[in-house]
């Protein structure tokens, strides 16, 4: 079975058990990449006695600083969550989720990436800023408690499950999307930006302006060229308010 | 969420932290009949600390003594397997064999048991003798090597997510399937009534042949009135025996 261009990111991961468990289930389903974000305790042999046979995996696991070092080169971002619905992201149930990443990669060569947060606190506001959608895993309502090995299994399940369906018929090929990278650049831009021009919040969350244009803008999914027109965008704004600030001066 | 009537029957456990963790993964996805055959090292606090919030599920759970036990009032009964196709069975994958369990629930009040062998060993051939299906999860031809959690994990899962289906339409509602007990007894019936016509198997397997009637008689999932009917057979069988016995002897 051919390995599907999915990574599994997991970040600040608390047991070395639970990265030798999601190794064991990424490799039962048929997936290959695990990226370690700033893991407390690896290598460990509890890791490895959990992997089992899946020991290669860990071998090839890479171990990296940061958030956007995994993502690099990276398309869709899902982000798996144990909290209540966010209306900011859009959210999908973990059989859908799995349609729409193995559709994704039938039609862009663009790596897809699944985000896992720390076992107890999951993902931070800052990490689930990179994402583009929700992955939420049906499941009891008075106990949802799923692991992190668990949830993995889950997901990489239903990504096997969703490479069996017959392919969608093909239409137009859309442009990969905008990597992290482009999209922390952008945001950085707008930021810069918004105080150029000297922008302020009115609400009384005003820390909060920036982190909800990011979320509605990771909702749209931009592909490289939708990025680029905001980024002209913006570029043309700084240039009129130096313009303008220039005649000002005069 | 109201707890379904799955049994999950786990037969000469190893490991007492697998005893937990599936525990969990009941619980995560609305199920709570955990029965335990024989474990090895129960009750342990490596299966309370994996059980983590579903320690409820571990002091709910039966342990006995043997299969039968745990069958008690069953009615559906499937076996996980890791081993391949075995062609007595008939093998569903874990989504259609979760959908039929409960299209079962929906048309009977009997319980449904799934059973999950040893961790190394799986299920003998003496275990398999009781199920009528074998269920399967699909997985990386490469390496198919789920534990017995992470299988639980899949095969809970898909349970609640079959239970979110439409329901099927109603047809004719079967009669309640022979319980595994029923079903013993019509074994034992048809081994004695076989010694007594004393019938023997031509082939060189010649041990096995009890064996195969068990298997396709499992796989036609016969009700209570079929497994009446085919008792009733074994007896005249008998009758007529017994007659034409004192007959020779007059």
């Amino acid at each position: 079975m051919q390995s599907l261009p999915v990574r599994f990111v997991l970040l600040n991961t608390s047991h070395p058990g639970n990265i030798g468990a999601v190794a064991r289930a990424m490799k039962n389903m048929g997936l290959s990449e695990l990226i370690l974000v700033n893991p407390r305790q690896y290598p460990d042999p509890e890791a490895t006695a959990r992997a089992s046979g899946a020991d290669d995996l860990l071998a090839a696991a890479r171990v990296v600083p940061t958030l956007a070092d995994a993502l690099e080169g990276c398309g869709l971002v899902l982000a798996t969550t144990a909290r209540g619905r966010d209306q900011n992201f859009r959210m999908l149930d973990v059989r859908a989720g799995a349609t729409r990443m193995v559709a994704q990669l039938q039609q862009t060569a663009q790596p897809v990436a699944v985000l896992f947060g720390n076992e107890r606190t999951g993902l931070t506001n800052e990490e689930l800023a990179s994402a583009h959608l929700l992955l939420r895993i049906p499941a009891n309502p008075a106990y949802e408690s799923l692991n992190l090995a668990q949830a993995a299994q889950v997901i990489a399940y239903e990504i096997l499950m969703a490479r069996n369906l017959p392919p969608r018929p093909a239409g137009i090929a859309p442009a990969p999307l905008a990597t992290p990278a482009d999209m922390e650049r952008l945001y950085e831009h707008l930021q810069r930006v918004l105080e150029e021009i000297d922008f302020r919040d009115r609400t009384p969350s005003g820390a909060n302006l920036l982190n909800r244009i990011r979320r509605f803008l990771q909702r749209a999914e931009l592909d490289a060229n939708e990025a680029n027109i905001l980024r002209g965008i913006l570029t043309a704004v700084q240039s009129k308010r130096r313009i303008a600030g220039s005649a000002h001066h005069e």
